[in-house]
């Protein structure tokens, strides 16, 4: 996984490979009950309140820590999601305000997927909080479940 | 009117002030009968094909040539708009697939409103585009316009 973060500008771009068809991460991307198996640190449950992959359809998701209490995240698609790119909006409600914008595309070549996360803030101050809140280590636990998720789902379809 | 579009960053911020309350300029953004009388370069007329003012609201407006070619653009509101913000998503119908975010807020201080034009992009790349695009010219006649139009308003008012 490669996480550029550049100082300066207000963006966060991510980058992975997966040995899985994208239309597969698609589905773990916007199915429910496929989103709540990968998103989120491994200590947080999801619970994913809202999903309507469509233009204009909304989504929110809540992460709870073991003591029950709840990280909730909301926004908006832009454009129908497909198997190639995803754009939502995004705003978490303890900062509520901070809007942010984020592109996810799915490239399959040779059986492998390279996807690109491209967040970007209004400002380098909304990046740098969202940099420093545990994305890292969200990330990297996310991207192995959902690694995990595809190739379970890759195998169940052989 | 101040633009700051900073090199190798995906981001374009414009501010001006009004001798307005900010409620005046926030009612030519969110009113379509307003919004048709002053944005858009002057050589252009607007046509309001949807403008629906709250979180998840879809707007869509075209600029119409003399020709009558149309230049159309869409997204949608994150979030309610407010006299303090408005968030929303845009694509031009020319370029589909270049989404970009925009947060437009009014600070208003004894009599002065600044408005502020924050937009972020993906790609430095889609910044450079709308910045050649004909911003510059088109922002300038707007504001100006914006400027006629709210001054109008707060004259009817007295």
């Amino acid at each position: 996984m490669k996480i550029v973060a550049e100082p300066g500008v207000p963006q966060v771009v991510v980058t992975r490979e997966f040995r899985a068809p994208r239309e597969l991460l698609f589905r773990a991307y916007a199915e429910p009950f496929l989103v709540k198996r990968w998103l989120g640190p491994a200590e947080l449950e999801l619970v994913v309140n809202q999903l309507d992959p469509r233009h204009g359809g909304r989504w929110r998701w809540t992460h709870y820590d073991k003591a029950g209490k709840g990280y909730a995240f909301h926004g908006l698609y832009h454009g129908d999601p497909t198997p190639e790119r995803i754009v939502q909006t995004y705003e978490f409600d303890h900062a509520p305000g901070t809007v942010y914008l984020n592109l996810i595309t799915f490239d399959e070549r040779d059986g492998v997927t390279t996807l690109t996360q491209n967040t970007v803030f209004f400002a380098v101050e909304d990046r740098d909080r969202y940099v420093a809140g545990g994305m890292d280590r969200g990330l990297r636990a996310s991207m192995a479940k959902l690694d995990e998720l595809v190739n379970r789902l890759a195998e169940e379809a052989r």
